[in-house]
């Protein structure tokens, strides 16, 4: 498939995006530098009293539910009513969903406020569209292949691009269209590091905010992360080490790089089941 | 002595203990690093809402009171209530013992429901165990050696293997045959780098989950950690590159690395103090 | 100038004062991390209960604005009041302010308790002064030049040594001699690290804690960060490897070392805008 959206990335860099984030104190840190590291511009602004003036300003959101309390929560309420009231891209990172009963029970109280991108690995996606139990906790147990279809009906339901992330993304969208791809990049050691998926939900309002097609954003952005993996796994065989490799080429990695350490394809028979 | 039980390592490993931390935002990000290293897979529930329920499909709990707020006390309680209910072993990581008063409160209003392994240096095991002032802050003032008759009295009111980090680390359980192991193990460089000890609290849950018997288990946590952080020094000699070293070394050591890296003993007149 | 005062590392080396820090959790580990590399004792107690108390015996402490809830806004006003009780040195980081309204109430409410020192980058330092509108978010828009009339008022106002952070530092200090001194130090990449600028408020608080003259104090405190910039910017040109080694640099840069790595010369005119 054609691949000039990953231009994308330079898109992120000339226009440094300022990222809000409403996230998990856990992946806070790396998530911020990841957001430095591509060249956007973090500020993790998620009190109540902040933070629906901000999203106005912001030139994306993300919402990340890894550890949130109650003032978080009534924060994440008003960045979205914010970013919504400015036409601001969104993001819905639904870590935990259907495993966890109140969190799940806040994501479904936000997605009719139309996320532009859900980004989750298959076992979230699956409980959020309804049609599973969820992961052991924050884990997917789910292969991405099972989540076409909820992905499918999600997106159906919400209008958000989604993205579900594992040992091969899954990129989808419905409407008139029905689109989904594959995409091969990454490494397992991805999976070894505690936060690369949640930078990846930042990673995506980064994109969104600069790329005006949310459906290839959302694709570039799995890219770049998934490249990143790929250029610290020739160097990196232990998490510690992959974490710094990862990080510095998030920074170092041309569009170019990118495009030849992935491969993308259309799923072919996505008109069919949506 | 017989070390065999360090084999614990691989149990870990083979079964992949699903850990709950209700811990410090400081080393949250340390700390599920440092599990996804030992095999084991970090899940940071801590709010009120969900950690009871979590704490029930949990192998291990860690409470850990390095930045409590009201919100995560009262999630600690829950957690505490639902691993107690489901018969699963949770670790209490008392940082700040006796320097810190309401914290103090807490630990003390939570050692009756018996935690399985209570991990922390010699000044906040003295201070639990009524016999000290605890320490600077969260830095022990006193010696390892300070501690084992206290760890010994705490030991014998809680039911618990009292796990004493130091130089000299010092792994303690009363009972019956009251038996204390003298471990060597580690680098001084570990207390230059923040979490080292936090996430050893973090492991000992996993290591509890994945092994029968608790005292061979907070031992072998202890050889894990410690054996890292002689890797680590190999080649590390400040604490930025030592962290990274160290978070390789947790993830690559073999049981039989660790257990050339390690000695350890008993000590010989704990029959006597008890 | 004479740069005898950069002696003000060893101090810290030789003292290892106690910093409490109450700041934001997106930094909170990388500060803990540097104040251990540069010889410091870290403590993040920031709870409304235990915040006063320890203040008082803490050797300094750090109030920085950058994710704070209501919790850490009350636990806050305990640790100021803590410490001015206790004659303790105290810095504000005024993270956001202007860009950010609940936050900015909240420093100019503390203000007139008089911190030791502030630091800031210089559209924080404008707004707080309140002759600007502050940057975009947690960013800076402005030159460090054009901070130096706000910064002087500032001093003035609260009685604060101001720390202006950029591409070149400016440190400046009103009464009847009034004083600004312009550091040049650091590396660019230092702003691609997120909390690198949040641990120098930590590292200035570990500073005034060790050394009497306080504006000496902070400007020793941005050379050495600045210092550690430039040694790790030789070795590493990404972020991921550039943090790591300039929390290497913190700890084994020497007082030589760092005078070798900036210069610093007297404003001339400070009198004259006074």
């Amino acid at each position: 498939m054609d691949l000039s959206f990953l231009r994308a990335h330079d898109a992120v860099r000339d226009t440094a995006p300022l990222i809000q984030c409403l996230t998990n104190k856990v992946v806070s840190n790396i998530s911020a530098n990841a957001l430095l590291a591509i060249g956007a511009s973090p500020a993790m602004v998620d009190t109540p009293d902040e933070s629906q003036d901000f999203a106005k300003i912001a030139s994306g959101v993300l919402i990340n539910c890894g550890t949130p309390n109650s003032e978080q929560y009534a924060g994440m309420r008003e960045a979205i009513a914010g970013a919504t009231a400015a036409g601001n891209p969104w993001v819905l990172d639904p870590v935990g969903a259907g495993g966890l009963e109140k969190r799940t029970e806040f994501m479904h109280e936000v997605l009719p406020q139309g996320p532009t991108a859900i980004r989750g690995n298959a076992s979230e996606i699956i409980a959020l569209a309804g049609t599973g139990a969820g992961g052991r906790g924050v884990e997917s147990t789910d292969g991405v292949e099972a989540a076409l279809e909820p992905a499918l009906k999600l997106s159906r339901e919400t209008g958000a691009v989604i993205g579900v992330s594992g040992p091969t993304d899954l990129i989808v969208q419905a409407g008139e269209r029905p689109r989904a791809v594959s995409l091969e990049s990454g490494h397992p050691m991805l999976q070894n590091v505690i936060g690369t998926g949640c930078s990846l939900g930042a990673i995506c309002a980064a994109y969104l905010a600069a790329w005006e097609d949310p459906f290839a954003a959302i694709i570039a952005a799995h890219a770049h992360v998934g490249a990143a993996g790929s250029v610290a796994a020739e160097t990196s065989t232990a998490p510690g080490s992959f974490a710094v490799a990862w990080l510095d080429a998030l920074h170092e990695l041309t569009t170019d790089a990118i495009e030849e350490r992935i491969s993308a394809s259309e799923v072919a028979d996505v008109a069919e089941l949506s």
